[in-house]
């Protein structure tokens, strides 16, 4: 693959198999969108990594170095996606724990911006038979454990679908298997909570605070998947598609995209 | 590190960070213990990579390539540990969804047998924090995506332990951070399903086919930890330690390791 690759600042894409990313999937990952070589929302990136890091106990510090390699990256490259993983680094002898002393591992690659296979005008979402389990001190990291978003996606992969709702063990709707998802009802905007698994996404931050900016606060809460049926209006969010409106939901129609379009406005008018 | 390794037959430790098995945890592993230079209940090894591979869709198939590949690693080593790690491969193209083409990478390590830190005769095991999410999927595979044992395992970095039990987001018992765990009471043999998480270890397999033999079968149930204070015996068990009986559980001391010393002996004998 011709992936523009940085590993601790060399161009080059190969590291140690003892890195305790491979090994355990002890680390980080922050997922770019650049325009006119120029990263967005990079202060807010670089936040959510720090939390990571604050929580997975993983001693990193250097996040304005890392925030200037990662728009070093992206210079000059147009439209694009820089992937930065941040790892535990390699392990230092065999074993789960962590001695304290490792030095860790960052990785940028930059990505061309993807030919969405869908067409934004319909974009259908699924529910996933693959539930999310469920720990309050790994939630809304964006970590690299992520084998049930593999397993979703694998089982998503003959269906007419752009996206899938997955759920927690307990059966309550958590978010997309890549996104995070808002629906409205007749009470007004809400999102699920994501204090027992899910990954708080950058997207999900900027609606929220672009709605209550517009007078409008999204609720964060426990969302059952029997009030779907209710719901008139949904859309999903990352960084990538932005605030995309769902046009079909669990194969049910949904036409209204008011609430959809209006944030996206806003959020984009905000960082042009 | 001087830590023997072979990526895919070479003799090197270096990879691509594009590798599933670094992206997202999409991967399998096997710690296998090796003596006299020949690997111990290698057929059972192979048997759950390949139990692995089927329900995570991982398309290897060269199993007895690869147990060869394993034996010539050990082959005058003595006593030593191979590590197996095979992931799903290089990613094709970026994100969770596999494209069914790839090609796995198996990466085998030679470690020593490491001093262990407890004598065999004080072995404490306290009850971990940290819970482990639940996802039936998968649930007793040996995969890559094991952040909350890292978790459980920094945690007890300071506290006079050799072992944490683990329970799920539910509140059961399910095991220790790095090994499977054996209960007696009044009522027999005792061990927690594996349903909803958890690693099916190899040697909790050798203790329940063994205790089967001697006439005592092992119950596998869900197990309340409010029923621990009624264990008279406990152990745990893996490959590296065998059937380790537990001096003190939670605080509490257990003298009593009948089983664990009868079985122990019956495994060992079977496989000189």
């Amino acid at each position: 693959m011709n992936t523009p690759t940085w590993i601790n600042g060399c161009a080059t894409d190969q590291l140690t198999s003892a890195d305790r990313g491979l090994q355990y999937g002890d680390g980080l990952f922050e997922t770019i969108t650049c325009i006119d070589g120029r990263p967005r929302w990079l202060a807010l990136h670089l936040q959510r990594l720090r939390r990571g890091c604050e929580r997975l106990q993983l001693p990193f510090a250097d996040f304005e170095a890392l925030g200037a390699e990662i728009a070093a990256m992206a210079i000059d490259a147009g439209r694009c996606i820089v992937k930065l993983i941040l790892t535990r680094g390699p392990a230092r002898r065999r074993g789960y724990r962590p001695d304290g002393s490792e030095s860790p591992t960052r990785i940028l690659t930059r990505h061309e911006w993807p030919v969405e296979a869908a067409s934004v005008t319909d974009f259908r979402v699924g529910i996933s038979s693959v539930r999310l389990g469920m720990n309050p001190l790994l939630a809304g990291l964006k970590h690299l454990n992520r084998l049930e978003q593999v397993m979703a996606q694998s089982a998503m992969r003959d269906a007419p679908l752009e996206e899938v709702l997955m759920l927690s063990s307990a059966g309550q709707v958590i978010g997309g298997s890549m996104s995070n998802v808002f629906f409205a009802d007749d009470s007004g905007l809400f999102t699920p909570a994501l204090e027992d698994c899910g990954v708080a996404g950058i997207m999900r931050q900027l609606v929220c605070q672009a709605a209550m900016a517009a007078g409008t606060a999204v609720q964060v809460r426990a969302v059952d998947p029997r009030e779907l049926p209710r719901v008139r209006e949904a859309f999903v969010t990352n960084v990538r598609w932005g605030v995309q409106s769902i046009t079909a939901l669990d194969g049910r129609a949904l036409t209204r995209q008011s609430h959809a379009r209006a944030l996206w406005r806003l959020i984009d008018a905000a960082d042009p």
